[in-house]
């Protein structure tokens, strides 16, 4: 046990778990003001259902003994509770097994709130608590097992316990989660859009970001909060540690020039969105990179992937879904643009020690990192549908209309965000139904 | 010295730190617009206060050589100002003893601000700073040595200084503070509340919270700081730090899901406020239990105390005190349902190795428990009901009537919050008298 | 190497990051909310052109082999790209070379961002990202080096690498950037203001901040980061952090209470941005001192430099110079007590070992501070002058007039920050031109 890794892996499970409130502020102030609060409590509902269900059985599906030795899926019975992993000797690397179970803990709760931008305005609160702990169990446990599980071996380099499959089989480089997190992430949000459909008077009506210093606030917690996330992927407090965190820096740095610099030159104007996007489309990109390129390859990594994914968030409007607050313009290619470039980027300098394309690997990486991302993106787009049907057939998924109009903060919440005038909501809906009246009436007296 | 461990401590003070601001937004964005301010100045006030105390006599007072070994007070004149301690070689267990007195600073300048949300509206500032001070001085530095300075003993286990009495001779187990720092709070906020008395109107008048965001954003940085709070108070980054951070995690997520569960039973709707409100019921009861139970004995603990807190802050309408935003409902309740439930829950596999009823340890420790909580509750509740009846018939606690309707913030601040429409205020008192124009013209230029 | 050292380190460059954005919303909550969005983004911008910047060659003129062994400048072209320390042998001290590297890179970041606040509502922001840039390159890294390189010694203590002439030659003492930080961005921003000129209307127009919980929200984010920012420039888990960090903690709180009593005396009410003010003044008057005082020597820098900030605040008026967020009245006046004030009360007890003239010392360390500083803050101010000379002249920096009175968030960026009540902005321009209204039907779609 190394005190000092701990530390690090201590510090960036908390930092991660910052990410979410931190998520939800990047999405709240994008929607309109009259449904912020449903926003904020998808991230929160997230880390209430998924928080439990990591400590219950999420840990040991994830992390536990292969089953069939396939690299498929851990055994969720193993560590149920996590109780047995509960002493000093409990030790995984040079770090407390509950350490890493909590750090751990965090991407998945981050992963399944990162879904609920694709859905504003329109799910009901009920059945997204339910999609989130079916999708958390039946999606990302088993894809973070093939992407984080990697194989125990003794001392001669023999495997003793088999890992996931894309980690040590495929062997596609994925640090912090491009495929587990984000790809998969945003896969599940387009499938989610298409079973909701869109919302009403889409593309018009939902109208401008109700409040765009929230979004920055946003960036800013997810920038901080992403340090923990790829930084303490390394594990230990140590160089490889160090490399990622100047990476996940300037890779940023990079995508938020990249994405202003294309809205200045289509739109002719550089907006605070597109800055606040920017930053969040390079840390998505950088986030399977960040060990294994340079930080020369980490600019480009960055300014490549702001650039295309300022052009991507267009594509909802050509296709004609829904993805409210680009989920799948921002994670799913974002994910999908970092996993590949490491194909090019990676060097063999890095601490991952491999060559991409660019740097003399040939095509050997590329195909692995096109293979591990296309399994993820399936899989994830598969599953997702079939369990957001579901929960739509079974308890039903979506708002009424009438509720949708009237607003979803005070028909799911009765609550409105903002009184601002003392006594005035700062919004009230013009068709608000006597129900609703007396709801609002009666809550946070 | 431990540089692991010194830097999860140095970490963990600047975490604690972020609690208050954290608070200070929790507790701002249940107010009014018209009060926000006070209630973001109260908590900044108890950090000037009380960091200065701190470091004066409060480290002294608390964790100095106990006066006369009765477990009652450390010598306030031993370690005045903190220069004794600044040499390389002063070491308090494997970290430096002023990383020790920073983490600990933290704590009680959180003490102090919790209180404030229990007198929202009312109270003048600076007979706040001067409670804060007063009671900084004669209720928390005391009790923080009762439960937080552990015996100092030589290698054979003889003890060579004496410590707190309940830390020690009662042996009640309060691992990051649910008596000192909680049921401390909470039954101060109850006294101040008794001595200050009802807002103007309330309940009726004071309406709903004037930002939920904000409230939301504060609970998402306490979560986060909490970490630093509990699992930083294993004083080394280890395995009991790593038992502690999950705990933290997995009870939270129980007791927002607890608490939104009565709500959506007993109003039909789970709300932002609830989720929020959740949160920080849930922090409070497994802060003196994150040691002593497994995972899932966590989820019991949160899951109960969430639900028992969402009933427990309905009391005061029953009982007719102006417990404004709810310190006596979630931080006395809290603190007592985890500092009880430690007695039910705790389990010898945890760190603290100490079993509780339900494992088969009997009512010894419960009992313990009790005692230590009741000796909190009583100590803090008579002792400010003394102070804020002295700072009240000294200097004048409450606000004037007519400085409550125009407004705390315009009236002791000078201030109003928000200015959306770039000229105008957001909110204007309609009463507001020629005194506090003149003010609010001359201020902010 | 050292992994708690490192651990340490690379939390504190986390930190560190978090307060650009917490910089962001202390200025962006002062502004009037026509221009907040402006605001937020000259930090991000910051973020993105200095972030690159330094990765490229910014840390290698800093840090790099020094050029004829001057102490001016190191060589720009030796770690170019950062690719040379990848490797796991690269270390510096205890910790691997790009933690170092990366806490650097914050420090850079920030000090442009601290420009911005002098400049509000008036700046283009092309020209302010290229301005950006070249301050960066040619006053804070050549500066950086200056302060922050120190040299190299073999065992024996003979110089192997010379570093920096202040840190070195001058022997001045500087923590964390009193000159290189403060001083440094504050000499910038007056440079600044003579060549932008006055806000229109000034100083009766711009009125009050638009959203004092902002600025309250970016001074906790400010203090919590401060705390790496300090505390981690003893580049380890030591007991200089932790003295470092009790300092911090207890200055900022005397220098609040300073703040405030002033106000009190002079205006009759103590205000919430005279708090947050008060707050900013003492982390940057610690800043230099934190390792050479004692806590009470911190108490007293804090209070002293609370009180001068707050009457310095009131210069800009009588000499009618538009500092529109007090850079200079904070960061050059508070850099500059603080920098003097270590020839004060330095005490020999503190880790740096120095004595001021108040413990002994003389006056020996009072002019080497007064030297280090005043050289900083010519070369800074005229260095800066130049620079926006040659931006005004070759691109124009200022905003057309009509885009002035339009407001800066839509005339620059097409976007307004809030729409609280769903469809309208919250603020709307009583002049907005065809052109802006097309612009921002346009965006955010």
């Amino acid at each position: 046990m190394n005190s000092g890794d701990t530390a690090w892996v201590l510090v960036s499970a908390a930092l991660v778990l910052l990410m979410t409130p931190g998520l939800a502020f990047f999405y709240g102030g994008m929607v309109r003001s009259r449904g912020v609060l449903n926003m904020l409590m998808m991230s929160l509902g997230s880390i209430g259902v998924v928080g439990v269900l990591w400590v219950l059985f999420g840990y040991s599906a994830a992390f536990g003994t292969d089953i069939g030795s396939l690299g498929l899926l851990g055994n969720p019975a193993e560590f149920f509770g996590l109780g047995q992993v509960l002493g000093e000797d409990a030790i995984s690397g040079t770090i407390p097994t509950l350490a890493f179970a909590g750090f751990q803990a965090m991407f998945a709760i981050l992963t399944v709130a990162l879904i609920s931008g694709a859905i504003a305005d329109r799910a009901r609160f009920g059945p997204w608590l339910l999609f989130a702990g079916l999708w958390a169990t039946l999606v990302y446990f088993p894809v973070a097992h093939w992407v984080f599980a990697f194989d125990t071996k003794d001392e001669a380099g023999n495997v003793t316990a088999v890992g996931g499959w894309i980690a040590n089989r495929l062997a596609a480089i994925d640090f912090a989660g491009g495929t587990a997190v984000h790809i998969n992430a945003g896969a599940a949000a387009l499938a989610l859009v298409l079973v909701l459909g869109k919302r009403k008077g889409w593309p018009k009506e939902p109208g401008k970001p109700h409040n765009l210093p929230f979004v920055v606030l946003g960036a800013g917690l997810l920038w901080f909060g992403w340090f923990g996330f790829n930084s303490g992927s390394a594990l230990a407090a140590n160089g490889t540690a160090a490399v990622v965190l100047v990476n996940t820096l300037v890779a940023t740095s990079a995508a938020m020039l990249g994405w202003l610099l294309i809205e200045r030159i289509r739109d002719g104007h550089a907006t605070t969105l597109g800055a606040a996007s920017g930053i969040v489309a390079g840390l998505v990109a950088i986030t399977p990179a960040c060990s294994s390129v340079t930080p020369l390859g980490a600019i480009a990594i960055g300014a490549i992937t702001g650039a295309v994914c300022a052009l991507a968030v267009s594509l909802k409007f050509r296709f004609g879904y829904d993805d409210s607050l680009d989920v799948v313009g921002v994670h799913l290619v974002g994910g999908l643009m970092g996993t590949l470039l490491v194909g090019l980027f990676a060097s063999a300098a890095a601490p991952a020690g491999v060559a991409g394309l660019f740097y003399g690997g040939g095509f050997d990486q590329l195909w692995r990192q096109a293979v591990g991302a296309g399994a993820v993106l399936v899989y994830s787009f598969v599953l997702s549908l079939v369990i957001a049907l579901v929960v739509k057939l079974v308890v039903g998924f979506r708002l009424s209309e009438q509720d949708e109009v009237e607003g979803i903060d005070e028909t799911e919440h009765a609550e409105t965000a903002y009184h601002f005038g003392d006594g005035r909501p700062s919004y009230r809906s013009p068709v608000r139904s006597e129900e609703v009246e007396r709801r609002l009436e009666g809550s946070n007296a």
